[in-house]
C-alpha cells in the first residue's frame, strides 16, 4: 500500500474564490505522477471522519474551470472544530486512505486544526503533510499582507456603497449599511472606496476596533444630516461597546455559542430605530448587506481571484516537493513597486493559527473614518470599480 | 417670450437605469435648434414648484455617458404625488420657465401625475405638452411588455441567488432572501433564474398574488428539507394573509402612510424566528435584499440599460415632432422572433396611469412557484449571467 494520495478539505464560511484556491490545489495535482489519487473530504473534516471522499480527477478540466469561477464550497464547508480525539482519528482515516498530503483551505480555525494534525502527525511519526491554505473575507489573518476572499467582498462592499450612495442622494434621509466582519473591521473600512466626492457617503465608517456608543453615533449622524441633508453609514456588525458587550440586542446563537450577527436583520433596525427616536427623522433606512457580501455571484475582484489560485497552486508545489511536514502560505506585498506585485510565501502554521488581526490602528481615523493609506492600500486588491457620475450643477434661472 | 424649453423630472424609488432614461431624453434635444434650454428638475415637481432647475446641457456628452451609467437620480428624486392644486401651480410654473414640454420618468404615480397635468393644460388651452417615461424595479405597469430598470433589478436578484444557493450547498440549513415588490411579484419571481439544477434553488418561491399562509411555509420548508437536506426560499416583502393582512408585524409606516417594508429586515427575521421555532431547524438564516437591488453599481442589464435609454428618446422625439399633446411609452416585444426583440410605442397616459399590473396568473405554479414560461419570457430581459458549475461526484474508497 503505498501513501502517495492527496487529500483536500474547504472549511468555513465560503468566498466567492475560495473554489479557485481548489482548482489551484488540484491542476498543479492534476496530471502529476509524483501523487495518486487527488480526493476532496466533503464538508471539511467532516467527511474525512465519514470517509465522504470524491475523486476530484472525475471533473474535467474545463469544468473545472467554471466551478473555480463559482462562489460557495464546491466540496462542501463545515464550522465544526474537531476536538483532539478527533483529530486522532482524522489521522487513522488519512492512514486508511494512504494520504500523504492533507491540504485544508480555511481561515485560522482551519490553520489552527491545521497545527494540532501537523504536530500530533509529527509525534507518532506519520508521514503526513499537512497545509493550510488561507481563505476569509474577514480579512483577519496573521502575516499574509490581505486574505484570498477579502477583496473580492471588498469589492461587493464597495459597489453596495457606490450606488446606494447615490440612492441616498436621490431620496435624502438616513441609510445603514450593516456590514460583515465579527471581530475585524476590515470588511466594513472597504466601503470608504465609494466616497469619490468630498460630501460623498460613507460619511460614518464603524469598525469593531473602536469602542461604539449609541449617543455618539446618533451625534455624528445629526452633524452629518445637519451639514449636507442627508447622511450614509457603515457599521460593523461586531461593533460593541466600551465595555465590549455588543450593540445588538439578540438572544440568538449560532452553533459555536456565538451571537448570531449574519443572517438577521437586528443591527441595522434596532440602530434605525434609535436613531428616529433620539433625532425624529422621518427617513431612515437600514440594510444588512448579509451574505451577499461572500457569495453574490458576478462580482469577483480579479486579483483576489488569481491570488486565490496562487496560494493554493503555491501549497500543491510545496506537497510535491516533499521536503517540508506542511505550512501555511502568505501573500506579500511587494514594496515600493509603481503596479501593485504580490509573491506567496510558505509560512509556519504556528504563525496564523489560532490569533487573529484586528484593522490596524495606522487605518483608523477618529472613532468613525478609515485614513486614506487604508484606501491606498486595498484598491489594487479590489480593482477598477464602476463608473458613477453627477450632473454639473448650473441653476437656471429664466 | 418663446415656448419652446423643456423640463425634465425624476421620481419614485431610482433604479440602475433611470439615469440611461434621462439622458435618452436630453441626447435627443442636446444638440436639436427646435426647443429653447433643456432643464432638470431638482427632485422631480418639488423643483418645479420651488423653481429649483439646472440647465443640462451644462453637462457636457462625455460626462452625461457616464451619468448614464450610473444608478440613483442624477436629478434627485421625489415621493410625492402632487394635489390638484399643487399641479396648477405646476402649470404656472411651466408657463413662467417658458415651457413647451415636460417629460416626467417615474412609475404608475408619476403617469397619474402627469395625466392630471395634461388634462388640467388641455381645459386652460395652455401649449404644453406632458410626457411620462416608465420606470420601476417593481415590473407593475400595464400595456408595456415590461418596465425600464426591472431587468438590471431582476439580474440582480439573479445573481445573489446563484452566489446563495451555492452557500447554502456549502453549509447547509434554510436560508430566506427577502426580495421587493410591495403589491407585485416580478421580483422576487426573478430568483427562479437561479434554478440551474433539479435539485436547485430557490426552492419555494412567494409572491403577495397568492395569499401566504405561516403554516403552510413551515409544511413547504420542511418537505424541501426532508428531501434534500436544505432550502433556499424566495419571499416578496410584500406578502399577505388570505384576508389581505401583511405578515410582518410591524409599525412602522413610510410617509405615505403605508406599512415600511424595504429598509427593514423584519419580514425576514420573523420568518427565520418562525420556521426555527415550528420546525426545531438549527440554522436558519434569512436576509433582506433591500435597496441593492434597485442601486447596486456593476450590476446592470444590457438589454435594460439600451431600452431605458430608449423610451427616454422615444419620448423625446415625440415631443420635438409636437403634434401629440403628451402620453406615455410603452416597450412591445416582437413576438415570433427567434432573438428577443422589442419596440418603444407611444401610449395613452390614461393607459398606464394608477392601475397596477400583478404578476400574471400564467406565470404562477400553485402556491410557491413559477412557470418555465416565467423564465423563458424574463432571461432575454436580464442577459447572460455569471458561469455557476459543480463537480461531477464521483465518490472514492479504497
Amino acid at each position: 500500500m503505498t501513501f502517495n494520495n492527496v487529500l483536500i478539505g474547504q472549511a468555513g464560511g465560503p468566498t466567492a474564490v475560495i473554489n479557485q484556491s481548489l482548482w489551484g490545489v488540484v491542476s498543479t495535482l492534476y496530471d502529476s505522477k509524483k501523487v495518486g489519487a487527488v480526493l476532496g473530504a466533503r464538508q471539511g473534516v467532516a467527511g474525512v471522519l465519514k470517509g465522504d471522499l470524491i475523486d476530484l480527477r472525475a471533473t474535467g478540466r474545463r469544468r473545472w474551470k467554471s466551478v473555480a469561477q463559482t462562489p460557495g464550497a464546491a466540496l462542501g464547508s463545515v464550522r465544526h472544530k474537531p476536538t483532539e480525539e478527533e483529530c486522532a482519528r482524522i489521522l487513522e482515516q488519512c492512514t486508511a486512505f494512504g494520504v500523504r498530503h492533507f491540504v485544508y483551505i480555511g481561515g485560522n480555525d482551519s490553520a489552527e486544526t491545521a497545527m494540532l494534525l501537523s504536530s500530533m502527525a509529527r509525534t507518532a511519526k506519520r508521514e503526513l503533510s499537512i497545509w493550510h491554505v488561507p481563505k476569509t473575507i474577514d480579512n483577519d489573518l496573521r502575516v499574509t499582507d490581505h486574505c484570498p476572499g477579502y477583496g473580492s467582498a471588498a469589492r461587493f462592499v464597495a459597489c453596495a456603497f457606490l450606488g446606494d450612495e447615490e440612492d441616498n442622494r436621490s431620496l435624502g434621509g438616513v441609510k445603514i449599511n450593516v456590514v460583515m466582519g465579527r471581530d475585524a473591521g476590515w470588511l466594513t473600512a472597504a466601503s470608504v472606496l465609494a466616497r469619490r466626492h468630498e460630501d460623498a457617503g460613507p460619511h460614518l465608517i464603524y469598525v469593531p476596533e473602536r469602542p461604539f456608543s449609541l449617543e455618539a453615533f446618533a451625534n455624528e449622524v445629526d452633524a452629518v444630516v445637519k451639514r449636507i441633508g442627508r447622511c450614509v453609514v457603515a457599521v460593523s456588525e461586531g461593533v460593541r461597546d466600551a465595555a465590549g458587550k455588543p450593540i445588538v440586542n439578540s438572544s440568538e446563537r449560532d452553533s459555536h455559542g456565538n451571537l448570531q450577527l449574519s443572517g438577521s436583520g437586528q443591527l441595522g433596525d434596532q440602530l434605525a430605530a434609535y436613531l428616529k427616536a433620539k433625532l425624529g427623522l422621518k427617513r431612515v433606512r437600514a440594510d444588512t448587506l448579509g451574505y451577499l457580501q461572500r457569495s453574490f455571484a458576478g462580482c469577483v475582484s480579479k486579483v483576489d481571484a488569481a491570488e486565490a489560485f496562487e496560494v493554493g497552486r503555491t501549497a500543491a508545489k510545496a506537497a510535491l516537493k516533499g521536503k517540508l511536514e506542511g505550512g501555511s502560505v502568505a501573500l506579500l506585498r511587494r514594496e515600493g513597486k509603481k503596479r501593485y506585485e504580490a509573491e506567496c510565501a510558505l509560512i509556519d502554521l504556528a504563525r496564523v493559527a489560532k490569533v487573529t488581526r484586528p484593522l490596524e490602528a495606522q487605518f483608523l481615523a477618529g472613532n468613525s473614518d478609515v485614513t486614506p493609506e487604508f484606501a491606498a492600500w486595498l484598491s489594487p486588491l479590489v480593482g477598477d470599480l464602476p463608473v458613477t457620475e453627477r450632473l454639473l450643477h448650473k441653476s437656471w434661472t429664466r
